[in-house]
């Protein structure tokens, strides 16, 4: 069986496992180590931004909880699209932090600027404010969990929105690389810094065995990070084991130059040979997505067929979703292709 | 000016008041006294069950949150309906506690079993089920938020459901005297007290100076509830000022015969007056609630007309919510109806 | 029975009950009428500090876990007496907050300002610094669980001991009455806000039916308090019962003038005349407390006869708590200390 | 500089290594994996109880918080020696969990029977038993953070102890690998399992990249434990990295042929020619431990002198811990011994 279903089924990039067995010699623990901090200043310079603190985390998980922990206090609320990873697959980490996650619905995905800017408005006006938890920060993946992308202006526009309205911005980078290394994603990580508050560079589906960069911009929420990492059990023990990796991956003069980039931007490139696929055979998709996840849905007995060989997430009896990563084989690629046109 | 904005702008019915002058002796500290025993007592018999448990609690968002507490382990959540108190109007006490509310949209506040079992079902198929939180209680308000009633044909479809996916079911009984003083309704405290887990009479809004009756019935949510009272600042050192209360407001031979049911129906009483004459002034309403709510939707100008005069809460430019209580004086019910009539 | 376990066995002060039963009108919701603004203006004043806010909650474990919930972020402790209220008798509301309580030992249940010096600054130099709790207030509670007091001198210390490692420092005054009226007491109110960011002026023993005056200096705590106290189910739907009743105890001109102080001072009077008759019988006590608790050591055969009529508070076989309160009738006091002669 | 400060110091012992760099398939996600079922099946064996349940997690902070959330109700304590891994060296990750860590005084970092039952047998008799957290779980490490060992005997008594207070009891086994493979060790693995209601086998510290194998015997910890793991962040995506490490480390037919045994066993060998060597220059040491970490109190000079070549863990000006582990090189104990002995 060949499985499409998701973008961790591979441990690592071999240049990545590479310079794991190379790492023979003793390093200082807790992230305290050169490698660790050699890693952080390459991430700093490829943001363009020499002040942020860059902190490596194991999951997407707990990256976002200890994150969201660092940002709220008890009353204030994170405010996601209805289909946001934090609001429906993390089995209530937020919550279990103490906070309620505020969702608006949303037809892509994303959270629109209006949305955002009307949701937070008519918050302003209750007049029973203080009896209704109170927003201070924005959660938005990119790419979302249907593959969408921000463009640079509507990320523009929403960070206007949460200035105006003193709220903080968060971006999930789980799948960063892919939508970086997308066709029609006009975002940089300056960018992305820039426009945020937090953000993270995601690792375990982008090529590292695990672990997530997290970058974070502003100071209110750098301030004793590694206390709340600790706490939460986000503080490994070999913490150079994440700097060997991110180090490897994030090498480079520019974005395009690092093996984090090229190898997302292969996973495109095997997605798109798949999307051409199935527009050509007419196979209807819930949803244009230009990354690494396509959302096609098959007739029943096409799906059967197609089960045979390939493994993918189940959605619902009509939708699946596939998904190319780092490790996709232009063969199995081809295989797929081969017996969607069938 | 006249206030009909709440059913909480007096302090107690005299009786009440009285029999706290009358407490002149000494008690034993934290409940554990013979007046907050003779208070328990005689809800027990009320409710036809001598194996509840009665605790007395100080306001509703305390209750909630404490009953709520006692029932789920970390990674469970409750399933309200989306205008459920706990969703709306507790800041976040629940998810402070560590619990999603899970919601279900509901057009008249009350949550129906259909939609409870279908919610309950497609969670069981979910094949990610360790990434989602777990639906361990259903909670519902009677009255709802929106003054409605459970029908006993209602609630009992709902428990029904409840037992058969292995969910408990609590309800938020903050004005349940009105609701078992209104026309429509056909649910006696026995009822109710079959059909859920645990459930509360509301004092603070049905005549007490506050605090209400919390009533058990499943052993697991009767374990140490002491001690997660006291955690929670819900023990009150001076526990017989509850049992004085409630001890007043219950004596009886039947419910009917008790305070508590005779205020409440003044209340009822003095709605059903607004509601004839704000039905035959054809003023729309936003829903036909037969308890001490109403929903009128006034004009701009009659509504300016009425708040030179009565405060009412106001949900929209349009809607404003009525509502009357046990200290609802005739003859500002009177005033009001002359002029929603002018 | 004559009981002398506890200071929570009576209702309140005659002058709050008649102030209850006159409190006839309609008032605002949660603590927004008139009757509660004029309390906190009351103490605003006796305070000398206009710029204070003021806060009336429910009981002291509310309280206590409330304060602290809004001054401490997630990986942050507070630091108390081992005997502290929070650390033994508040079944670990603190905790369940999601902080430490760290302890330091005395002999007194007083904290010295050399002993938390000295804890804060081995915290400080600890190498493993992210991986401990970070200290970020200091509880005390004066009078203390052992019925002992700071002077001016000891607090002053104290305080300075705070502001240099930057911690807060927050005052329990659960009896803060008793504190005030005890002959050796040489702190004002002005004193004791100048010198801590909070403390309370506890009402629950000290007189009222419940209730205790929030006085918050540190103006990050009191950031957005009301939201904390709803969603703790600390803010009372008719808050304006704590306005009627600490309106009526500190009416006056100078504290000496209050109701509080007076009744105080009566429950000083009672707890003098005890501790005379014990120490002219030799009974000895565990420690000197100058207010109205006393810790007698009795033999078993005294001990014994003694509880015949007397309830008392038993904290070993032999070891026991007397603790007077405004209620205490003077006959009853004469009993008592004509049985202890015996 | 060689460090002997800590036993995580470099990346895995070579076999994990190659077994990680040989796992080239794809893998089903989230620990749902052959890989991770062999590993767990290969633990289930040498533990020789078919019924555990074994999960593995990422780190010990994460592990015994994640352990302890699952085990404890809101009210419910964990018992801890002071010196305990989660009492100090956590950053309250229990707390932060909303339980209280309980704390018993000890000298060599062990809990015995005798002050356990004197602690339990204490809070049972307490009448304020509400109003103080309830002791529900007893945590020790093994070997302890001071390097000592339970044997057979103490850790029996202790069960017993436990049992007959109906509490839980939890062994951290962050180096448990070193207690196992020690001298004066006479626990198994069977013994361990069947005297314990959960304990761990640390990886991080002997000998894998990362990972813990957490082994719960007790039904009511077994509960939706992966709900638990999930919600905390303890979930990692890519499992089948944790089944690869510890199906390599623990192959064979017995402990003693495993790996995870045999590197131990060679941490122990040169901390005994450490521990001799120390003897018999006469340096004293804080308390005679076992296993791989040794205390020994050098002479101010001594230490400068000792600095220059080697990293320590420094617990005092005079007091240092030694660490060995699986990847200690024995000229490197060598020239530590040589260096004691000039």
């Amino acid at each position: 069986m060949i499985q499409f279903n998701c973008d961790y089924t591979r441990s690592a990039v071999p240049e990545v496992l590479e310079a794991l067995c190379n790492a023979k010699s003793q390093y200082a623990g807790y992230g305290e180590d050169e490698m660790t901090n050699d890693a952080a200043r390459i991430i700093r310079r490829l943001t363009g931004d020499e002040s942020v603190a860059v902190h490596f985390l194991l999951g997407g998980t707990q990256t976002n909880s200890t994150l969201i922990a660092a940002a709220l206090r008890s009353y204030q609320s994170v405010v996601a699209a209805e289909t946001g990873h934090i609001n429906v697959h993390e089995t209530g980490a937020v919550e279990a932090l103490g906070h309620k996650v505020t969702v608006i619905q949303t037809e892509n995905g994303k959270l629109s600027a209006e949305a955002v800017d009307e949701f937070l408005t008519a918050n302003e006006k209750d007049p029973n404010i203080e009896h209704v938890v109170q927003p201070a920060m924005v959660y938005i993946s990119n790419p979302t969990e249907m593959g969408t992308l921000y463009s640079l202006k509507e990320l523009t526009a929403l960070a206007e929105v949460c200035r105006r309205h003193e709220v903080m911005l968060y971006m999930d980078g789980a799948r960063l690389g892919y939508g970086l290394a997308a066709d029609e994603n006009d975002l940089t990580l300056s960018d992305i810094n820039r426009l945020t508050d937090a953000f993270y560079l995601g690792g375990t589906k982008c090529g590292t065995l695990f672990g997530e960069a997290l970058v974070i911009k502003n100071p209110m929420l750098k301030r004793d990070f590694r206390y709340i990492m600790k706490q939460r059990g986000a503080l490994l023990a070999k913490g150079f084991l994440l700097g060997v990796q991110f180090e490897t991956m994030f090498r480079g003069d520019s974005m395009e130059d690092t093996l984090y980039f090229r190898y997302a931007r292969h996973a495109i490139g095997e997605a798109n040979k798949i999307r051409e696929a199935l527009k050509s055979e007419g196979v209807p998709m819930l949803i244009d997505s230009p990354t690494n996840q396509l959302f096609p849905m098959f007739t029943d007995e096409k799906l059967r067929n197609l089960q045979e060989q390939f493994v993918f997430d189940i959605w619902s009896p009509t939708l699946v979703r596939i998904a190319t990563d780092w490790s996709t084989r232009s063969e199995d690629t081809e295989k797929l292709i081969k017996t969607i046109r069938k």
